[in-house]
């Protein structure tokens, strides 16, 4: 039988248990804040990616051009936020909002819970408390500032600054966010998210930027006495070497909010976090090395920094695919690949298409995207939760290449008929008095160095 | 009638509770360790500010005196550690104790639940041991240094060197913990703290190195050169453009530990922190836009990129003291008006008073910081705290103007007495020969660039 | 008599307390999470170190061997990744395995528990999905990268490419492994734990670069017009000393991965990483101050600002055994003393042992890592976990000098043996000519800045 005085302790018992669990709650960090703060961290680090982006193109023009590049990726940055804000955030993922799709499969319009728009001045304040739409709009728009800044670098010390104003609010504040929202947002590529892998968007943010530097450079056209009366490419050494080294590695640390950060949080994704730093370190560090060793002893027979800098970089934006979904083995071979694709893409643009890319932006981010995604889709890993063709299934492969095509058509098409425009109307480029001067004297009030 | 059997079984399930709740309480973070890391993260991006203001500096002033401002920010960052170790801490916050006002309502005096001091050589091992103590004067520490370095700037190219490190410990040392004692301490802002809203520091920080810049620029009197008989200012070019890029994206960078890191910690704060770092986003953004846009238009008719970067601390610095408690549309607002601000201050101090200010660093950090902090007082929204005068409520506006007078006397009183006294000593300018030829060759063993 | 429905209530509460702790447990963020973010982190403050140690050697060597520094700084950190990740790993943790000793005190041999290896290719998956495996792997990498780094400064200007990989390649792939092997891992010198103690590598990372970089100075002789006939050195100023402050600060922002990421997780470590925080910070402080005002009084009678970076480094070598584990008082002392360990060391290579060492990367990384485990096994706090000689125990005095004496036997024994065959077969140096046009010119296509 049992007593009152059993049932008594049980209950001192039971309370004690729920104060011991009221002091725990009230003690531990809950998930929610931490994801805010690894969205933060990440976010950072993907931000500072700004700094390695210019570094590189102030680094790799010449310097009668500093200001004009400096400029556009100070402006990148200052412009991204407001179209972000205004309404890319809100094509995107149709407002941040959780609420699915709405049978529109192109691009989202941002009614419901949004942090803000010029379009409806909607404000969801409970998203606001949490503080988790703050922090995913955040990451989005440092996202969003890499892709339109990759153009920057192609079209430099020939595009005016009307030109480029132009195409970076259509490209970071349209172009890029309908791509989103077909993806990553609720669009005709989210539906079949089994088929494409994009994990980071080696696809949707470095393809994009890629595509639309390729169809700029190629509407502008190259720079004066870029290559002879026989069209064969005349040297234009970079300005400073310095500059392009420690640009690749600010980029290389802001890879590491850009890859890893792509979990969207903390809680429960230590694992892939953990994985994905360590296949982008892979992928850069064979990148960079492959890309060296074929320059040095099959091309220019010189150990050519930049060639280096651009191995990395073409083994970043290789990996940012597949990163969470391979094995670090896969992540060598994604790298060293990549590489190569690097180099066609660079040697095709300049050779055949005599197209002049100052940055190679079109070979290291939109060849090396476009292998991104078609590497996640072969070596992914069923134990990480995606299956490559390399285990098995094929589908991701046929999800990848469409998707690719895709985003070729609508932002090469986009893009193209945009500087069409610019070109026909005799904005895109600077007279070639203001060329042969450089623009910093012509436009920006004198030289960079004094 | 309950059971024998019975009453096992509900011990068994309360063991069994007991034994969950003892391994999810060693399996999760707690809040303190979660809150300290959040201090040091965010600490190490303020402390990258260092870097930033150097290279912003260097890159402003003529090549000929790079070593001198060199030397000067990295000083700034060692003497700051020893003097906030030493005793600045202790004055700005009793010694980092919780124990409130002791009825001082002017200075901390750094008794009892202290780190570490040359006056009493104390120590709390209880707080050493949780971190807290440890990790809140790190993050105050980087403060301090912030507010320390933008003095050099404004003092550039004809400052002593023993003139600089009287007034930079002092200002470390003395002034500005005073001035945090008075509203983050215990003193008297700080008894109405419903009344002034100065989150991360808009007026605490970068208001009170402003005006110390705006007195010592003033006292030393311009560079040679800087203006001609008619008093007309005779332009000094920067000396690297891409320098002062860098240093200004590093210092955007830097302000994302500065404002959403002064929650002071993460734990329940993750909100607060996300929408800090979306209203410094949009600050910046419209701070850069504006200021490069009126430039361009109704001043000096080029593209300057110096304007731009200002632009962007002009907002940053703005958005400081509201950033936790104002909606995003207000932040834009902020950093609109913030450019206007920068601009006014600039032009009236160069044109109006002719002082010579190489960094345009009271325009940036004192007229900013002080529009920061009205702002704050009328934007400030009730869902997020505090209630600015737009909703109604005038008393942060009183709040605010008389802080930001009290800070204009005492930390302008007490720098100017400092200076005239080196002035007239002797002690505060180079000669005109070591001018002339530049620091770097007079005091550092040579020029900067071989 | 207790009643059913008592029971009832009683079930029905433990019920309720049920749902809620297991509430709890989905919301709250688990230490193994924390942990591995905590090691992200940490590891890219201490991978950006990388371009600190790039940027500091490109501004210290000469213009004309810009791009050749730069890119065996690249290439440090890519060839560390991959050798790293092919068997240092294995190695130096015996792949990362909790196993524990197997009774080989010398070196690990990588079966069992690793991340993946060119010789076994064999893969733990169940750590894979923790991260932890991922993570501790990210971290140890880095702190390899930057052992390896050191060297490249010390055999500056006239040292081959393919001389550079050899060594490189045996630093980080088997001398560094062995070190980190016999100390934080597995062997001789981790079974009296108590003994030694370099917590975040003082001895084991730094010394072990500087060794080597003494050893490789040595064997490399000399650059062309160092000394003059008469063997007194000859100035050779630094190119660029805006570079070498940044890199300054570039590598103290990465110390504050290195010393306090040395908890090697978050959870229960905040005090300690709080401390580690706050002594690295001191030690930098005066180390730089002491190193600056020691020779502008005593020595070189200029404000030099190479001196104030390299003291900065100093104090910040010397405090990495005892960040810990030291007050912060003690860290003064340590940063003080660290300023003397670096000038004799500087002076003694340069004037008596005539070994030219551009970047005093001994004086630095040898001399002041030495200083520094012998500063821990003094000063460490018995409040700390580890008593020092100061608190009345001397064994890790003993243990500190018996680990420094194996580590200059070891590593000075086995990189000398490397450079004298590099050195006996031609492969070590540069020509003459090269070396006089520079290395930019040879070897790279021409001169980094245009």
């Amino acid at each position: 039988m049992a007593t009152v005085a059993q049932i008594n302790s049980l209950n001192a018992s039971i309370q004690a248990l729920q104060t011991s669990l009221t002091s725990l709650e009230g003690s531990t960090l809950t998930q929610s804040d931490a994801n805010a703060f690894y969205l933060m961290v990440c976010g950072v680090f993907v931000f500072f990616m700004q700094a390695g982006f210019a570094l590189l193109e102030a680094g790799s023009v010449r310097s009668k051009n500093t200001k004009n590049i400096l400029m556009k990726n100070l402006l990148d940055a200052c412009i991204g936020a407001l179209v972000w804000w205004g309404w890319g955030y809100g094509i995107a993922y149709d407002g941040g909002g959780s609420s699915g799709p709405d049978g529109n499969g192109f691009i989202g319009h941002g009614d419901g819970n949004q942090l803000g728009s010029f379009f409806t001045g909607s404000y969801d304040s409970t998203s606001a408390s949490s503080g988790g739409d703050y922090a995913g709009w955040w990451f989005q728009y440092v996202f969003c500032a890499a892709a339109a800044t990759i153009v920057s670098g192609a079209m430099a010390e020939r595009t005016t600054l009307i030109g480029y104003l132009v195409y970076t609010m259509l490209l970071s504040g349209f172009v890029y966010p309908v791509v989103v929202y077909w993806t990553w947002g609720y669009g005709w590529a989210s539906s079949w998210n089994e088929g494409l892998l994009d994990f980071a968007g080696s696809g949707i943010v470095h393809m994009t930027g890629g595509i639309a530097a390729l169809v700029g450079a190629a509407v502008v056209g190259p720079r004066k006495g870029r290559f002879d009366e026989s069209s064969k490419p005349i040297p234009m050494p970079a300005s400073n070497t310095t500059f392009q080294v420690l640009g690749t590695f600010i980029l290389w640390v802001g890879w590491y909010g850009f890859n890893p950060g792509s979990t969207l949080g903390l809680a429960g994704s230590a694992g892939t976090m953990s994985r994905a730093v360590c296949t982008t370190t892979l992928a850069a560090a064979t990148g960079g090395c492959t890309v060296v060793v074929i320059d040095k002893f099959l091309i220019s027979h010189t150990w050519d920094v930049s060639m280096l800098c651009n191995g990395i970089l073409a083994g970043l934006v290789s990996i940012t695919a597949g990163c969470a979904a391979v094995y670090p083995w896969a992540a060598i071979i994604i790298g060293f690949l990549g590489g190569f694709a690097y180099l066609a893409g660079s040697k095709t643009t300049l050779y055949i298409c005599k197209v002049d890319d100052p940055l190679d932006a079109f070979a290291v981010h939109g060849c090396c995207g476009f292998w991104g995604v078609i590497a996640a889709a072969l070596l992914a890993a069923p134990e990480f939760g995606a299956t490559g063709a390399f285990y098995g299934d094929g589908a991701k492969l046929v999800a990848g290449f469409v998707f690719c095509l895709a985003n070729i058509a609508w932002t090469g098409g986009f893009m193209l008929i945009t500087f069409i425009i610019l070109k026909a109307t005799g904005l895109l480029r600077v007279s070639a008095e203001m060329e042969e001067a450089g623009m910093d004297v012509s436009k920006h009030g004198g030289s960079a160095f004094n």
